[in-house]
């Protein structure tokens, strides 16, 4: 089978990490043949790291347009992911995007729409969907074994960021460079993971956010949410980048049982009767179900991660098999992220689907008087 | 020294078991001498158990007035705390209540006021301030092994009552008979102890309730309540009557570390370098303090609980010593639910201290269109 001649646009810390795997052949059918960055001394990397094997481009569109590619990996900045995949699905190329698919969900849904009518291969890297904890969590919740989801709780706190973190780039925290903080830099995988778990967005978000808490930035670092869901279920998401050492523990209770991952640890109670059974027939009193208490074994490891991801895409382009992250599911975790800046800028619940044009107002309004530097 | 003479009024659950141990003379320097309650069969179970040497009345005023105690343990349904404490202290008699102080906090505070102008020994029953774990976590955010508090996270959802429970009195879970559900029933020990060990209480709450989740009650039997304070820490307080198996995890966070406690054991994340000056003199860009990990020694058991207040109290009435447990201080924890109920039926923020008036206004409300036995 021909492989897939791939580029990679942007070669900060995420493109260069994917670069290094697809040179040395580490992706079965893929072939790293092109890059773009504007930034000399990148050029100058790729130069010596890559060989000359590997087409060198300063200007993304001129990569676009080279005909020596077949996909893109789109490793920039996160204001311009949906702008470069729309010109890649324009010049007929397969797409993988780094999270976040982009800061805010109008710009998001314009790609969606433009992937739909291309036909071609769309993927997201969302590298926390190949972890076997969370893939099992999923697979557990589609198989019934919680029942009915009642309420989720996480918190993930463990994303420490100092103040020399932030300095290290006049677009970081900011506005106008990153178009967020907490929500759109370090907790999408976890926005992405909630709602892909379980099947399930909330029908309103009730959100509260410290912006620049014990740091000079512009942004949110913490978050509190409160969820809602059709069904009655409720469910809380803690994330914070100035605690530590910090927590990431994901709980999730069911009308059968309740599952709490913590430290790589999987534990699952499991009712022998579900709430619903018991308390319809339960006439003691006091009293609650019985259970037990099950260690779930998890294959070792957090999965093959953003490596397994290219594959899964390449794998696609090569196969027709189905991704594991299309890029179209992106939106949903963006769309969680919004919300709960939008709740927190208005002081109110925000409803969803999104009022995407409020949101897209309310940040335009922050880019005006951000300080950062645009990206 | 002369023995103090007890009477308790109310001969339910919790009556019953003081009266026990009293009765077997576990408490030293107390005996119990007399009871009321006004269901025959109560007092007919006091007769045979505890023998004529125990005065019983029908009327917890005539027990009041009887002459033959020097203080009273109040064993009888909410409402009636605050208005039996105050008789009981124009009687001249040290008065120890059950929790809840009362049901909303100006009928509580009047009661604090009756106590001080006193000078009688006024306790509460919060016998989880008997338990190692607690105060081991109050003494070092005393001594400050903490730093500066930052966040808090307790997930209490381990009070599953089912359906039977709720119909086994026609006052329960009503408005008119309790007048609230979990927040005024189950989990009044860790209100108090959010605001007791910390030494901190919120200047607002914004705070979700679900009302009957899953049962056929009026009040409140799930509730996510979000808190601030004066010094920028959150807080997250979930408690849940209607799911199982519950959690009872109590996480805080501070400036030099985190402690977390759950399945009896008790935790501690301490920082080498507190994180302010980590964060202060840190240049590397990602990194975080170095930290160790410490299992907390306890002494074994949940302490001596309901009989360890008791002792404490007798103590207190002969000998001047300081209380573990000053009913003063039950209006904290009461205040801290009032809040998250008037937050959830304003769908707003509650500032504290709380607008009292407002909050007993729409309890009225509520009581007036209440299917539930008055107690």
């Amino acid at each position: 089978m021909k492989k897939v001649r791939i580029g990679i646009i942007g070669l900060g810390n995420m493109g260069t990490g994917h670069a290094q795997y697809l040179a040395k052949g580490e992706v079965e059918g893929a072939e790293l043949t092109a890059i773009s960055d504007p930034r000399p001394e990148r050029l100058q990397w790729a130069a010596e790291t890559l060989g000359d094997g590997v087409q060198r481009y300063e200007d993304p569109e001129a990569l676009l347009t080279s005909g020596s590619i077949d996909g893109v990996l789109i490793c920039t900045p996160h204001y311009s992911h949906p702008e470069l995949a729309i010109q890649a699905f324009r010049n007929s190329l397969h797409v993988l995007i780094e999270k976040p698919a982009g800061v805010h969900t109008r710009q998001v849904r314009e790609m969606n729409e433009e992937a739909s009518r291309s036909g071609l291969v769309f993927g997201i890297m969302y590298n926390q969907r190949t972890n076997p904890m969370y893939r099992k969590l999923r697979e557990m919740i589609r198989q019934g074994e919680l029942g009915e989801i009642r309420r989720l709780n996480w918190i993930i706190t463990d994303w420490y960021r100092s103040q020399s973190y932030y300095n290290s780039g006049g677009w970081r925290a900011s506005w106008a460079g990153e178009g967020g903080g907490v929500l759109i830099n370090q907790a999408p995988h976890q926005l992405d993971l909630w709602q892909w778990t379980t099947g399930m967005m909330p029908k309103r978000i009730r959100a509260f956010c410290s912006f620049g808490k014990h740091r000079d930035i512009e942004v949110e670092n913490e978050v509190t949410a409160y969820a809602e869901y059709e069904n009655g279920a409720t469910a809380v998401f803690i994330t914070s980048t100035c605690e530590t050492p910090g927590t990431n523990r994901f709980e999730v209770t069911g009308d059968r049982g309740k599952i709490v991952m913590e430290g790589g640890r999987m534990t699952f109670w499991r009712n022998e009767k579900s709430e619903t059974e018991f308390n319809a027939t339960y006439t003691g009193g006091f009293g609650q179900p019985e259970y037990q208490t099950v260690e779930i074994p998890l294959e070792p490891g957090e999965g093959e991660q953003h490596k397994g991801i290219t594959k899964d895409w390449v794998q696609a382009i090569q196969s027709g098999t189905p991704l594991l992250a299309p890029g179209e599911e992106g939106i949903k975790g963006l769309m969680l992220s919004n919300a709960m800046l939008l709740s927190a800028w208005t002081d109110d619940w925000a409803e969803l689907p999104l009022d995407e044009d409020l949101f897209y107002n309310l940040l335009q309004e922050r880019i005006r008087t951000s300080g950062g530097v645009q990206s």
